[in-house]
């Protein structure tokens, strides 16, 4: 509870119910915060998500209530606006949860604003352990971004606080080691599927791609054809990706950005 | 000894002393089998491995010795049929440990040949445990097919008889998994490198994405802008990218495969 009031925030509403929203509201529920309202456009996500957090819910944006601590809003983008000028806050603490968006989208909806951005991926069914999680933090004001810096270190031991050009970069990065990392994953599985292979027989290889980089950078990590400029393979390689046009482009280019990092 | 001795192979010489050599080394002398010889091209990478393993070594391929229960050939593909040439084997058991070549390679330089394919990402500097590693394994003949699933059981609890064109499947599917993703992360660190951060925020990013996959299949786990056809930040993302055409081009087919993913 001393973390609590460090924070000055106990009172929690949620705008969104996808997995960010589900994950930071587990967390600050287990950390004894009160969620008082999940708003979604949706009422199973609403209802859902409020049931797991013992909250009540709305689907009415100007059904939110206006006298919480602070609104976290893990909305789309694209929905934003729209849900905030309908809500009609004026002088509420707002923080967003995007990597990518200015913290400056905020600033006609209310004088106090900020971003709580994890840098993870989330899912709604497997939540994660938010302890190990950076969380990136940034406030209107010192007096928002010290409320939100405690806020953030009641669920996780690495809070930075970072502006927003700077946050937008971190987002591109995590677009390529997460979400791209995870489509090459995918073409694997494709791949095997091909011949009747289970994709279990790569999972101990993705483990391991994944601890190296603990240990060394990823440059130095680099393995397989591309970075020996082995031309045979490659080429064997691109016959086999039975013309999937995609597939191969994204070999062609992955493997010459190898061959010239390697060259760098 | 009794794992050993299933395997009818006490005397191993290695041809190569790259990752896949030293890691194959290092595993079979932790389990008493007796590493006889080293060949390298380079003395260096030679003396090196066989400091290691207790062995002698050879720079020359025709002073390869003969008597051995196995050879096992971690080469690159290119320089393969050189050594093999100058080394002159009749009858010796001649294994390659590459992904991609055909076991039929080694057809015209011994009677028995086969394949030992550990599926794993190898550094000299920081040996695997290779216990959960996949081997795979193929064999000219049924007997020399029985011999290598006992070899290879003494070092792996996952050993699976492969032929080879499904082999140079999963080796393909391994660039993508492994290689690739590896180039994921390397793409990050210099989009991170630009702005003056640490590598570091992004680590349990990377550890968490490939943990996933052990739960749910990729296409599943998949997140980020691409899967929610949210172009505005793609738009934003591709102009962040400094002019960099490779990594234009691997933002943009990705991102068009993972869409692509998506709706089938």
């Amino acid at each position: 509870m001393s973390q609590l009031k460090d924070s000055m925030i106990k009172k929690i509403v949620f705008l969104g119910a996808g997995n960010v929203a589900t994950n930071l509201a587990l967390a600050f529920k287990d950390k004894s915060f009160d969620i008082v309202q999940i708003f979604s456009r949706t009422e199973k996500s609403a209802s859902g998500l409020a049931k797991k957090t013992g909250s009540s819910f709305t689907i009415k944006a100007s059904n939110i209530i206006k006298d919480a601590d602070v609104y976290i809003i893990a909305l789309s983008d694209n929905v934003l606006d729209s849900v905030l000028r309908d809500a009609g806050f004026s002088n509420q603490l707002l923080v967003h949860t995007s990597g990518s968006l200015s913290m400056d989208v905020l600033k006609k909806y209310s004088s106090k604003y900020g971003v709580f951005y994890p840098l993870q991926t989330f899912s709604k069914s497997q939540p994660v352990d938010l302890n190990n999680v950076p969380v990136c933090i940034e406030g209107s004001d010192k007096n928002v971004e010290a409320v939100l810096s405690g806020l953030a270190k009641c669920i996780s031991g690495a809070v930075h606080t970072i502006d927003s050009e700077t946050r937008s970069h971190i987002h591109l990065a995590a677009v390529f080691a997460c979400n791209f990392s995870n489509h090459m994953y995918s073409v694997a599985e494709d791949i095997l599927i091909k011949k009747n292979m289970s994709f279990d027989i790569l999972k101990p290889l993705i483990e391991e791609t994944a601890r190296k980089i603990t240990l060394q950078n990823p440059r130095e990590a680099q393995t397989g054809p591309a970075v020996r400029d082995d031309k045979n393979i490659m080429e064997k390689h691109l016959k086999m990706l039975w013309g999937a046009p995609l597939y191969e482009n994204i070999y062609r280019f992955v493997s010459e950005s190898i061959l010239k990092s390697r060259n760098q």
